[in-house]
């Protein structure tokens, strides 16, 4: 069986084992136990929403390349922590002023700006905690390789420099390259390290991490793409978000800056770029990866 | 030498050639180069200001245990970046809305607040980028134990869970072990990790680690107690933030809830029982911890 071929309902079988066994540890490494409600800002933030991306992507990764559960599973868990962290950090009123999340009025809202606040900062911490249990769990060079991943993708390089880019971006004209540099940060470094990071749980050859660090980066943009031609195509209600929110915004996106047919046909064009980069891989079991692509394409929210 | 004769002079020497060292490290790992004014913004945030206590911490205990230089420079860096981050956030409007931190505007007076909140993100990111380099420069298995002694420090259980019962406490009677539990978290956890991180670098027995954590907890503490009593005591030019603030905003303090002059017994019974850490761990070498503690209670700003 090829990625190409695999059928649907294999994918399916496999992520929904996967999805129940992130939302079970989520709930078990998120505290309820953290003082002052801040456990609950942050379970609420995390628990029960989300299509799950991130986790399912470091899965599928150290799935092709055969590696340990334990690290793998904490991975998908501390990115998915990382990537709710930033939608709480970004709802505030001191930046987007969204109110709705996931169809959910967002943690600032429901715990106030201060809790949210604070809530966003503990679980980018937490994040990091789940990453270093015992030596017996996860190997502590596997530890620190996944730490320093992650770290850089979060940081002032990568999803944080991203959004201040995106701050200051706001009614500037920014072209297609600009627009890239913005989003392979913001959104599409943490998409890469969520590959990297399932791919440091076992074995690769220099030329199988190459190919899965090209395959990262081509659905981290195509998610970009993506997210845009939603925002302009479909409801509030679909999006679980507001839609029309970048326009109003007068923010710049691909639909802004290229139209929306060629920024279909710029989505199009990183599907295939990604499947090249799996085939070039080497690896045999990269199926899911190869579904996970069309998935960011092909998504309706 | 023992620590209790160790000259004033010696540990001025040492700590000054150490906090140039820190310095320059800072320098070197706050990149210039963040996009978007964010590189500026972390800059200032934790460039030339503080009395880098947290850092000589880190220092003065690897020097105990004759530990890594690189590694306990990187963990004295990545402290102080978690720390500045914490001012960063806690200076925000939702949280303290303070304007003067270290004698200048705070970084949100600066930047804005949303600019801000970014950068203390990205700085504690980049703090796990710090304890993250090659496997040449710090031992793995030492990177991923720094990992998740800061994680933990800076997380739920430890310094923003101390925020939350802060931000939750504000107006309510809280009596000396509510205190001492909020305390422990929001600003104890962080001094007491700097500690352990130190001594994570070299070798330790299990006495010495526990008698390092009794310390680390003791000046933790007496840190805070000091910190209530200075909020009265002194003005705001000395302090370089806003002096009785505390008061102002019927917060909970040592000095409320125990009397000012209790408060000073206190902070010295710490001081107490930091010295018998220190002489019950068994280490040759430290007398810089000795003469930290002294700093610490015998503080003016």
């Amino acid at each position: 069986m090829v990625g190409e071929f695999m059928k649907r309902d294999d994918f399916d079988t496999w992520s929904i084992a996967e999805l129940e066994a992130v939302e079970a540890a989520l709930d078990t490494w998120v505290p309820v136990d953290a003082p002052a409600g801040l456990g609950e800002a942050m379970r609420y933030a995390v628990l029960d929403g989300g299509k799950r991306l991130r986790p399912l992507l470091v899965l599928a990764a150290a799935k092709a390349v055969h590696g340990s559960r334990e690290a793998a599973l904490r991975a998908a868990c501390a990115v998915e922590l990382i990537h709710a962290y930033s939608l709480v950090h970004d709802d505030l009123p001191c930046m987007d002023n969204d109110v709705l999340r996931r169809g959910k009025p967002t943690v600032h809202v429901q715990f106030g700006v201060a809790q949210a606040m604070l809530a966003g900062d503990a679980m980018q911490a937490l994040a990091f905690e789940v990453l270093t249990p015992s030596a017996e769990a996860v190997a502590p060079a596997l530890q620190a390789t996944l730490c320093g991943l992650l770290a850089r993708a979060a940081g002032g390089a990568g999803m944080a420099g991203g959004q201040a880019i995106d701050l200051a971006s706001i009614g500037l004209p920014l072209d297609e390259q600009g627009l890239s540099d913005m989003h392979r940060r913001k959104t599409g470094a943490l998409l890469q390290a969520s590959v990297l990071m399932g791919a440091a749980c076992g074995a690769t050859t220099p030329t199988a991490w190459q190919a899965l660090s090209r395959y990262g980066e081509a659905i981290g943009l195509a998610f970009q793409v993506v997210d845009d031609i939603l925002d302009v195509t479909q409801a509030s209600e679909t999006l679980g978000k507001t839609a029309g929110k970048d326009l109003d915004n007068n923010k710049p996106t691909y639909v802004s800056v290229l139209g929306l047919e060629p920024a279909r046909r710029r989505a199009d064009e990183l599907r295939r770029a990604a499947r090249a980069a799996l085939a070039a891989s080497g690896l045999p079991d990269v199926q899911s990866l190869h579904v996970l692509a069309d998935r960011v394409v092909d998504r309706e929210n």
